[in-house]
């Protein structure tokens, strides 16, 4: 959590952390500044100092809103140094974002470049100022280690509450969802109908899922999704916006709704079946529901998070399907890694994918999910189960939303008769 | 456009354009792969060929859609490159782009490397590249001279009617809006009162803009201004949710949404005074107004963007307020440039700002915002109109979408007797 980075940068021996970009959609920046509109802005963390952020003027308001030390860029005009950069704005802002660091004590030293902007754009004023601070050491993490992300991983209370709300928000909307579909008209080829008569489909039910989310200050931000059948069996495949509901299907249902403005992220996912499931269906489902199950009655503290991937391979293996144990990425059976941290990222660390090192683990303060699935696109169906756990102070881990697992959803309008 | 990025590329001598991250939120990915969930993708745009978009095998039907030659990840598995790498996994990853771009034709010349992603990761990547490729030239393109906002300066058909739908949807909402606000109930001390008879506060309001935006697929991905008395006196103010709506102050309703997922956006603004306005704040609206309709009618097909910047600016120094043609970083009067491109992103070329270059010129393609206002956050009040025109390639100028100019709106529960 924040209040580890000093450490971290020390151990590090980081002297500066330097964050670019907006507020919004930009999780580093996020992380610091907490949000709202502020576009273009500038985070100094210096190891054991506070934070300074720089703003442009249009936007005191929301970078006071911050809370956070803040100064404006027109303490610093870039006309001020276009005549020592013979008129070169690429060099002039260099020199400028120079006299910055200096200014706040920073002449050289291991240093993090950091923020979710565009790439070109900020490199070539890095190269630039890399050139005017031979002294400054640019310093390259690898993936899942950086220094901000091996902060994030750990989430204090206020974090914690924000994405248990999202939790809350997610849960609330998949129970409309259901109480929605259950709810249809069914048409003699097991099409469900809409309130017009026409047939429903999954373009619908997203429109349907975006309102219900909007309407509680979340946003589908990276999407949803909502796929049937043989979609369904693809994990990524977000579902055809044309495809109709259709009854004895497998539908795959994986919402990641964030906090409106780039906040926190919440991940959850079920898999249903309207009416009724083929034999073969409910066969699949019941091995995911049940190492599901297990990995989570089996959670402990401080466990490498990992080991349970490897034991949910072992499990969908024993029972003949394919994973990236003993196969390189297999195209079905469980294609993917057990689960990921979620917080300001909708994958952070830690992770379980098999090629990561072990220091993984599932120390206090993480939150994650478990997801473990089954895809089998040529038989047309896919299932996957996910919650969000959250890794306690205290050691104990907390499921974060509830959520029935009910696979064949009745239909409240029509009978089964098969 | 995209037609004309092979000969942007030739004149500047690039061989390639490499585009990383996800196709939502990520503009450059964006324009290339037409959004969609495809996440952490790579896109190679070598001059005179066609583009080539890698993928995750999870997201394999979200890149077939994209139309685009598609290949996966799958095919240079980083595990082929982890004995060469000696187990560092960021080398193993450069080595793997390495041969993807010496398979695809690029083993040296000058490339752009673009994306809206974590820099920090991003340039691990492209540093260690750098040293297993040192015929490789990464070129630095100053701010807005890069050769993909060259590209995106000018809209196709296709991008036209994408904006301007989104400019539908926009005064859709602004008259949403209007009407709910007219329709209040209005206390004794000339608060609004929302249906449940409590005050009406901007919060309240945004969640509504939010909620019908999203009824219509499109999202204030960057937030909403919805600023009133002080607050419009600031222009990024986005306003206090805490604040409630009252009559005869100045409200800058600014409002920016984007296609869902991160595609065109649209730009408008509407400064109103609910019941009433008192004589200053209508003078200085008449003002806004009277250089908004003079710059409209003055543009010009070829014309330079940057030129009507400087007549706005004559204009309100000739009415005695302060502007960026006399004053450095004025925080009153009229404190902005004037307008700016808009497309994927919010602000792209071309731009009005005095200190660019004169080649931002409104040819045909362009699609620009029109802006002028005036800010006295003392007074208590602040004024924009803001709308969008289009250079059509027959030379005509064309609003995007259209929407009245009334400043003060008659409450229609309400009289005013003063």
């Amino acid at each position: 959590m924040k209040s580890d980075l000093d450490a971290l940068m020390q151990a590090r021996q980081l002297d500066a952390i330097l964050v670019f970009g907006d507020a919004e959609n930009n999780p580093p920046m996020y992380y610091f500044v907490g949000g709202g509109h502020v576009s273009g802005a500038f985070l100094i963390k210096k190891v054991g100092k506070e934070l300074v952020l720089f703003y442009n003027d249009m936007e005191r308001d929301e970078a006071a809103k911050s809370g956070l030390k803040a100064v404006s860029f027109s303490e610093f005009p870039t006309s001020d140094f276009l005549e020592e950069a013979d008129s070169d704005d690429q060099l002039a802002m260099a020199l400028r974002f120079k006299k910055i660091l200096s200014e706040y004590g920073i002449t050289g030293g291991k240093v993090i470049v950091s923020g979710r902007v565009e790439f070109s754009q900020l490199y070539a004023l890095i190269r630039k100022l890399v050139e005017l601070m031979p002294e400054l050491d640019i310093v390259s993490e690898a993936g899942l280690d950086s220094t901000l992300l091996r902060a994030m991983e750990t989430k204090d209370d206020v974090e914690v509450a924000r994405i248990r709300q999202m939790g809350a928000v997610t849960t609330t909307v998949v129970k409309l969802v259901q109480d929605y579909l259950t709810s249809c008209e069914v048409r003699e080829d097991e099409v469900l109908l809409k309130e017009d008569g026409r047939p429903l489909t999954i373009g619908d039910v997203k429109g349907k899922i975006s309102l219900w989310l909007a309407e509680r200050a979340a946003v589908d931000v990276e999407g949803v999704i909502f796929a049937i059948g043989r979609d369904a069996g693809v994990p990524h495949s977000v579902g055809d916006p044309e495809d109709l509901m259709t009854l004895g299907k497998t539908i795959v249902f994986d919402i990641f709704p964030a906090e409106k403005g780039g906040g926190y992220f919440y991940d959850f996912t079920r898999t249903w079946s309207l009416g009724y499931a083929t034999p073969e269906a409910q066969a699949l489902y019941d091995q995911v529901h049940e190492i599901y199950d297990r990995v989570v009655e089996n959670l402990d503290l401080n466990a490498s998070f990992i080991d349970y991937q490897r034991m949910t391979c072992e499990y969908f293996e024993a029972k003949g399907h394919k994973s990236q144990l003993n196969t390189q990425a297999p195209l079905d059976g469980y294609v993917h890694s057990l689960g990921h941290g979620v917080g300001l990222n909708i994958h952070e660390r830690p992770t379980s994918r098999l090629t990561e090192s072990n220091d993984n683990i599932l120390k206090p303060g993480v939150i994650i999910t478990i997801e473990p699935g089954l895809y089998y696109p040529d038989k047309g169906m896919g299932f996957r189960i996910e919650d969000a756990y959250w890794v306690r102070p205290d050691g104990k881990i907390e499921l974060l939303a509830e959520y029935p697992y009910d696979f064949v959803l009745p239909m409240k309008k029509w009978q089964n008769n098969k």
